[in-house]
């Protein structure tokens, strides 16, 4: 669906025709302005590129200090920079920490792209680059929609607190700190975060949920080095054998999860949920082939999106052990590895899924080797009512522009960024964008829709006004 | 125990003193050419000591032809050279083609070695070399045991056909071709290889069993790259997961194999084989700390011995899927492969038993996945009959010399040389060397008794002699 052009006339209480005029006069500045930024190759993964990356967090700064942010930095954090900003002169207006990132995925393999990825170009109402929908497009829209009202009417209706990453494609791993160590000056009533997009077909969309995750690392021991297959086989245990076993035990055939009590705090679906759920148009087939995948495959009470959204997993990430060579080597290996991680719903616990998984996995260790697991990471899930005043506040702007009400989407993965606003900042967190899933996001010809976004500018200024008339 | 020094009245038929007087006479002599041959670093896999293999192939051929062998030769293979020679005069008497390999292993890890490895010295009664073991004591032991003869009577007693690889720690990829190729003037009565040792406490042994292989690959794809396991996880079969399942499925847990029919071939053990394996004595503690294992274990219904000798096995010998860094990647696996092999023993079909193994995975392949199997290689087993006059003539000259019945091994790996030679040539093998289990064979330190050698040689001179006088 395309954006409703001719509506101007009403934001909520107040009318925003000026705020749209602007938006429709500096059609062609604020396109050259999303260019240039798209241009810098601002890869954080690649340390060639870091300079480029600062280049991009200086040419975001630039912009909010020329439009009146004050506090603007380009702030150290040990990796990349993050860019804040703040404009709080909003009396009695709710404040709002905004995230987006502004760092972009590697774009190899190059030879896949039909135009270089830091060369953009318009073709077919899109705009093509490298970084086009993750994500600077969301850094364009807020910087713009924040333009229109400062411009326009000299203020903003919200206090904005902007935070904008660097680091969200290689592992955001100087971010919480950062929020730890900035907490005070983060103060707010909500979070939000522009790192989604639309559901399939571009239906409006808000992500209420995201899943968090416990990563783990099982390693097995045996031989103390890898010994032969012929003088020793048949009488030790193979730890890659006894790896496979263990991994084997964890799930059952259907695709549940067979550790015990792994389900016991996983909260049930309502009919609301599954009345959401049922909304939204799912096609298998096209998925299927969108994705190159094999065939859908899981828990079979629950519909894919379900599973996707409101189900916990367990997965091997990585495993290895041995030879891996062409030919034949015939050895019994000394070790056995195996990265495996859990996707978190609500209201799992981190720690006692870890606990109860650890423990099932040396119940279930076959004897004659040494069997180990540790934990490398975890996070947690992150689920914002449909309810939320802030969340249908987004609902009624998304409606108002795009002509349908919005989808409510629970996602698979994680956006560090959630749990780190929802659990070290304490706010309600809520998350929309103007992406949609046929972007190619993270691979070749990444893209996004040049009407997507001018509808996202007019919902993002809409939003401001009428989250100020809400209670938070 | 050592060697009977005393013991030079009888020889089957013979008397052997001046044989027996040559050895102590040229003892000096025979040190100082067993350490050239060690000095010179014939380690096969390192192409940058292809030079140093050629060599210690010249420097055999000429030992060979000054002694009077015929047809000397370093014959081409397409990799290493082969030493030929022959000495075929003996008429009326048995023919035997006598194996051997003159190439090493590498000597890494350097820093362990107490001295140099091709710096051989003399200290305690062994050689310390690299090669003192595997395989060089051997080829010394035949080039003396030949010289013995024809330079005190001026002839052997059998008709010898030399076959020295240079390539049996490199895979002896031209081995077998070669062997083909020389089929005809291979012509023999009975095989003879010498890579192989004592039993654990210096006891006298020959090798009468080796086991077979069959060397099989497993495939498992899913979908066509590695996807988000956030998106994904919950809705589709895992590569890894489901391998891990296969793997997991093909043995019990008291390390039995659950292929169907997998044993229905196997050789069941006799009265006379499970007396044979009584009488050796194992000690399950030393040989754990020997081996830096974990702990023993097997099918509980078989001994440890039975188990390697007598018992087929099936082992990963490498697994690997996905992401195997540091750290976390949440990622689903495209693919996930095995490599998993089978130790077959007599009277095992390799090519039955890979039906049999890969309709069976076929059958426990999870669904959502596609699953190949594919066979990388296959050996055939071997046993020699106890009761074969060439074994009972081996028995004989060992029990002469060292003063104590042999035992009859069967080792657990293979030697391709003896398949070749039963499945090519036809031949009866007798496998038996001089070597015993702490030699260090392949690790650093690698050492032989020089006692050994001693005995060794007065072995094979009463060998041709007594096969000379059997009916084989």
């Amino acid at each position: 669906m395309g954006v409703d052009q001719e509506l101007t006339g009403s934001a909520g209480e107040s009318d925003l025709s000026d705020l749209d005029a602007f938006f429709e006069s500096t059609r062609d500045e604020r396109l050259v302005d999303f260019l240039d930024l798209l241009r810098i190759p601002s890869i954080g993964t690649l340390p060639e590129h870091a300079g480029d990356v600062r280049a991009t967090a200086q040419f975001i700064a630039d912009r909010l200090e020329a439009m009146g942010f004050e506090h603007v930095e380009v702030s150290p954090t040990g990796g990349h920079p993050i860019v804040y900003a703040d404009w709080l002169h909003a009396e009695g207006a709710p404040t709002v920490v905004l995230y987006a990132h502004y760092d972009v995925q590697p774009v190899d393999p190059l030879d896949l792209w039909q135009r270089p990825p830091f060369d953009p170009v318009v073709e077919g109402g899109r705009v093509y680059a490298r970084g086009a929908a993750d994500d600077k497009c969301h850094v364009y829209v807020h910087l713009w929609a924040a333009r229109a009202w400062l411009e326009t009417r000299g203020r903003l209706p919200v206090n904005l607190k902007i935070v904008f990453e660097g680091e969200e494609e290689s592992g955001s791993d100087h971010f919480e700190p950062w929020i730890v160590a900035n907490r005070e000056r983060l103060a707010a009533d909500l979070a939000v975060i522009s790192d989604t997009g639309f559901f399939e077909g571009n239906h409006p969309a808000i992500t209420i949920g995201l899943r968090g995750l416990l990563y783990t690392q099982i390693d097995v021991r045996g031989p103390k080095l890898d010994v032969h297959s012929g003088s020793f086989g048949g009488n030790i245990q193979n730890p890659a054998n006894a790896l496979a076993t263990i991994v084997a035990r964890l799930k059952n055939d259907d695709g549940s999860i067979a550790v015990p009590r792994f389900y016991d705090e996983v909260r049930p679906l309502t009919e609301r949920d599954r009345d959401e759920y049922e909304r939204m148009p799912f096609d298998e087939h096209s998925f299927i082939e969108q994705h190159g995948l094999h065939s859908l495959f899981g828990v079979p009470e629950f519909s894919p999106l379900e599973r996707r959204g409101s189900r916990p997993t367990l997965d091997v990430n990585g495993i290895w052990s041995g030879f891996q060579g062409a030919g034949s080597k015939t050895i019994i290996p000394a070790e056995a590895h195996a990265k495996i991680s859990c996707r978190l719903v609500a209201d799992m616990d981190p720690e006692s899924t870890y606990e109860r998984l650890r423990e099932f996995i040396m119940q279930v260790a076959p004897p004659g080797v040494d069997v180990t697991v540790s934990k490398l990471n975890e996070g947690m899930w992150s689920l914002t009512p449909i309810d939320h005043p802030a969340t249908q506040a987004a609902a009624a702007c998304l409606e108002e522009v795009f002509g349908e009400a919005p989808l409510y989407l629970r996602e698979g993965g994680s956006i560090p960024a959630g749990a780190t606003f929802a659990n070290v900042l304490g706010l309600p967190v809520v998350l929309f964008g103007f992406t949609q899933p046929d972007d190619q996001i993270h691979a070749p010809n990444e893209n996004v829709r040049l009407d997507n976004l001018d509808g996202g500018l007019r919902v993002v200024v809409r939003y401001w006004q009428r989250l100020a008339q809400t209670e938070l």
